[in-house]
Formats: structure tokens, C-alpha cells, sequence
């Protein structure tokens, strides 16, 4: 086979497809980790699971930092990991636009291999699906994934006094891609915070199994959309200390420039932690002692009024709401 | 809210987004049944389990006899049921593109709240992604499928003489779809034969748990591309006979005019099973009993010479090969 595009025919169900699975998928996503058969057959070592999907239709495909197999394997594993589940098993779904590069696939599946092993999942079973020029924009990858839960069950109820932490800088994954889709250069190069955090979040919730009580990763929508969650119809609000937020100096540049705030900023290798008081200090140690953490920080607090809403206690002492977006500032972040 | 199409900000992190996950998603699959969560928590009552996905990209995305919503539900549960799993909990990952009219997909969703509920699976975890006019085709819809094993693993070796049964006429799908595409109309209607296939499935394989020896459902590539998989690399052929064949007037005049073969035409209610010879009979009459296989018949069998071929016996005495196709006859057809 000498073609180097993707043909309508590598979406049939016939021998173009059948060639460009074993020589591409398989080959690359690893023998053992695909089945042919329609499904995956697997042993689950619990009776409860944390089930999870997300598609991924990112632009562009290519980015600082990495691209969109590392950002569909670590946006899935770190949605199981922020339940508290222990992500196992991967499926990879492929929606391929006709004349994509089969050496930009082979990037992006050897790019989702070697994540999937740094997180320690495996990638199980798939499906390709090939449209036409125009019907897609090159790639989309669904991953959709499976955890196990060890542990006990529940975490304890937020109240005021509880802290926010966060395991680095924020902002990382947004501008860094926002940056390159508008060919934009900064003195410093920006770079995606891509990255799986399963193994961080374990070590976390194996430290202070009582302690932790709220985990997410503010991607779409940043930090300041992840609060609005949390205190959402809730007799709490959130207050965060501007000076206290970790944001890398060209992302705080680049914000500036662009108009926008690092707190509405997507970001892909960070989970916000709501964690008890006493402990907040300890679990930020124990972050910054691993490659994931270095930058980990108390970024502010949960507090008894304001309830139901967010807010930052600026540099200058006054206080500003973070409410929750109407729109998105950057569309297509992952 | 006044608005009637998809916009980019439905695909935010932000209040756009949140309205309609809450007015349209979460209202039509069911409050109980799909999570808000960054991954929906489950029991899973064996620790074996089938795990599958599929993308559907069909155009157009309504059709006789179904929709992409319709389609999707099904397809997923019968990919696990064909494994022999009992289907549970489906995800469902929506790629939108803008102006896609929420009253389609409206009603795209509450066919999938009413396929999942009559196959007994739930829907327990989403995602939705919006992208441009022009970067995808209305609607991309992912299920993917979690299914348990009950029974004891294992499936018999296939032999010569193996009878090859279908629980009905092939190739409505794929003549439905290509009709409605084309703007053809025939005397009689083509109707797509789109169903979930698991407790039709369930029933035979509880009935003859150990002579069940493959099952499949002949979806893209249709009967001849699973006949290939079955025989490639083995010591055995498949033997179709033509005249045994049920396909409906409307769908072989289709598949003359157009130069189609039905045994290549997708289909999506249909599934293949590779029975004991002694038994093929007894499964036939407990598929006609059902509303599924009410036109179930004997097509073929397993041969001993041939080996790794799949034919067909014409109704004049000869033979014809049934090769695996480079290409495919009918482009994004699920």
C-alpha cells in the first residue's frame, strides 16, 4: 500500500480499513491492547466503577506541549483519577476527515501509547470512522474510560475554612494553544501543562484519605468554572487570593495582551483539591515532592458568606466576582 | 433562552453550555440516568466484563426506520450482545456542529432515551463538544458500551457442517440510507431495520448455551465482510446458498438497479450465528417466535474445503466468491 492520505475506502468495512487497522492501530497502539473482536473482553477487580467519555476536537491537532492523543488519553485518565477511581481501561474512537496524513496518525496513536503507558492504562478496544473533505476537521478522538474503586466510598461534606489547592500554574494549556492558533510568539515559549495526573491524585488521596473533599480538573472553562460548580446552590462561597494564584509570567503576558483572565484559562495537567484546613499544608509538601506538583500552591479558601457564588480578593485588597461565563473565550480548547 | 440552533458557546465550560446539558441533555435521557459528575459511578454485578465503542457519522441523520440516535443506541448494545455480555450502561459523547436545530436534536435524544430504555441499558455519562459550520456533519453521536458476563466463557471450536443462521432479511439499512440519500423511491417502502438484538440474543444463547459457536452483527462491509472474518486464516469456508437468502422484494429491486450485492449491504438489527449443525433448526423456530427474527432462516454452512474463502452457491448450480472488498459500496452508513 503506497497511499500516504486517508481514503473514504480506510472507513469501509472492507480491506483498506482491515490493512490500515493492523498496520497502523494495532501496530502502534501495542498487539496486546486492541481487540479486533466488537468488543474488549475484561477483568475488573471491583464491584465499582467510574465510567467516563469525553471527545476531543481540539485545534490544532499539533501544539506546545503536546497534541490531541496526549490531551484525549490524560483529559480521560484524569477524569476517572479526580473521582477517586484508579483508571484502568481506555477505548479510542477515531472520526478521521479524508486526506489527513497517515504520518500526523501515526504521531498522534504513538503519542496516545505512550501516555496511556506512562499512566499506566491500557487503550482496549476502538473504532474508525473516515468522512469526507470538509465533515470533520482532520481528527477527533473519543476516549472513553474505565476505573476501579478500592477505597471506602464518600468524602466529607465542604465547609467554610476548607482550603483550595491547586498542583501548579494555571492558564498553561490554553494560552499555549491559543498562542500557536494565532501564530502569536512570546519571549518565553508557552507550553501545554498536558500531562496525567492518576498518579499524583492517588499518592493525595492515599495521604489524607479523610481530608480531601472535593477533586476536579479545570479544563474547559479554568478554575474560576470549577468553583462556580462547587458552590453552586451551596450555603458556601469560594474566595481565591489573587497574589496567591501560580501563573507562569508569559502566560500572565499573554492574558494581559489578549484581554483575558488566567482564572477562565483551560487547563490539562492540574486538579483543583478542596481539602480540610489542617491539612492543606501538608498535601502542598507532599505535591511539590512530585514532577506533577512542583508549582503546587494554596490558592484560597472556602468562606461562609457569599454563598453560592465565587470570588478573588484582588492585589490592591478589593474583591472581584468570578461568575460563571455566558460564552467561552477559546472555543475548541480540548 | 430564545435560541434555536447550536452555537459555539454550547460548547463552552460556561452558562450556555450548563442550560442546555440541563434543558435538553439531561432532561430528555433522564434525570436518574446520566451524571453531572466528571464520571458516573456504577455497580457492576460480575467482575468480567465487554467494553466497545463506536462512533456514528451516518448521513443523512434521520432515515426510515430510525435516526442517528436510534442507530447508536443499537449498534452499541449489539456489539456487547454479540459477545455474549449482558449490555448496562452506555456513555454518549455528542459532537455538534453550529446551527444544528435543537429540535433535531431533541429528537435525536429522546430516540435514544427510548431505545435504551426498551433494550434495558442506561445512559449514565456524556460529553458535548460543538465545532463550526463545515468541521463536522451535524451530528457525531459516541456510545460506548459497558456489558457483563453472567454465564461461563468460552465458545466451542467451529467445524464443517456448522449451519450459518441470520435472524432476518439482509441489507435494509444500508438500501434505506442510500435511497433517503439519493432521493430514490420505490413502489414499496425501504425501511431501515435499526434494533437492539440483546434479548433476542439472550434467549438463544440460554436456550443453546453450548452450540452457539460465533455470533456477529453484519453492520458496515454486511454478511460477506463478517463471513471473511470468520473463515480468514482457517482451516474451513463458508458456503451461503443464494436462494436461501431473505432479502425483500424492495431491497433486492434496489440492489439490481443500483448494481449492489445485498450480502455487502450494512445492516443493523441483523445478527450472524454459527450454530451446531444439529441444533440450527430448534434455534431457527425460538428466533421466528420473537418480533426480531420473525423472518430468521438457515443460509448457509460451513465447509470443509475452500478453506479460508467464503462463496456463495447460486440459484443456477454455480459458485461465486465473496473476496473481502477493497472498498467499501455505501461511505458513512453508521
Amino acid at each position: 500500500m503506497n497511499v500516504t492520505k486517508i481514503l473514504q475506502g480506510h472507513g469501509s468495512g472492507g480491506k483498506l480499513m482491515n490493512e490500515m487497522i493492523s498496520r497502523i492501530i494495532v501496530k502502534t497502539l501495542g498487539p496486546s491492547s486492541i481487540q479486533l473482536d466488537d468488543s474488549a473482553v475484561l477483568e475488573i477487580p471491583s464491584s465499582r466503577i467510574a465510567f467516563t467519555t469525553d471527545t476531543f476536537t481540539i485545534t490544532p491537532i499539533f501544539f506546545p506541549g503536546g497534541d490531541i492523543g496526549r490531551l484525549a488519553v490524560n483529559g480521560t485518565v484524569n477524569d476517572l483519577a479526580v473521582m477517586g477511581a484508579r483508571p484502568m481501561y481506555l477505548s479510542c474512537a477515531l472520526v478521521l476527515e479524508e486526506g489527513l496524513d497517515f504520518e500526523e496518525l501515526e504521531a498522534i496513536l504513538t503519542s496516545m501509547k505512550r501516555e496511556a503507558d506512562l499512566a499506566g492504562v491500557q487503550i482496549v478496544t476502538g473504532d474508525t470512522k473516515v468522512v469526507p473533505r470538509g465533515k470533520a476537521d482532520r481528527i477527533f478522538i473519543n476516549t472513553t474510560g474505565i476505573g476501579v474503586f478500592t477505597g471506602a466510598a464518600g468524602r466529607a461534606e465542604i465547609v467554610p475554612g476548607d482550603k483550595i489547592i491547586i498542583n501548579g500554574t494555571i492558564g498553561d494549556h490554553g494560552m499555549a494553544v491559543m498562542a500557536k492558533r494565532n501564530s502569536l510568539s512570546f519571549s518565553s515559549p508557552l507550553e501545554s501543562d498536558c500531562m496525567h495526573l492518576n498518579h499524583l491524585i492517588l499518592s493525595l488521596t492515599e495521604a489524607f484519605p479523610e481530608s480531601v473533599k472535593f477533586m476536579r480538573d479545570p479544563t474547559r472553562g479554568g478554575v474560576a468554572s470549577v468553583l462556580n460548580e462547587i458552590v453552586q446552590g451551596k450555603n458556601f462561597g469560594a474566595m481565591l487570593i489573587e497574589d496567591d494564584l501560580p501563573v507562569k509570567e508569559p502566560v500572565r503576558g499573554a492574558c494581559e495582551i489578549l484581554g483575558l483572565d488566567p482564572l477562565y484559562v483551560a487547563n490539562e495537567g492540574k486538579v483543583l483539591v478542596v481539602i480540610e484546613n489542617g491539612k492543606a499544608d501538608a498535601a502542598i509538601e507532599l505535591m511539590r515532592s512530585r514532577p506533577e506538583g512542583v508549582n503546587a500552591a494554596i490558592i484560597g479558601e472556602m468562606i461562609g458568606d457569599f454563598q453560592g457564588k465565587a470570588l478573588v480578593r484582588t492585589s490592591i485588597g478589593g474583591r472581584r466576582m468570578l461568575p460563571l461565563l455566558i460564552d467561552e473565550q477559546l472555543p475548541r480548547i480540548c
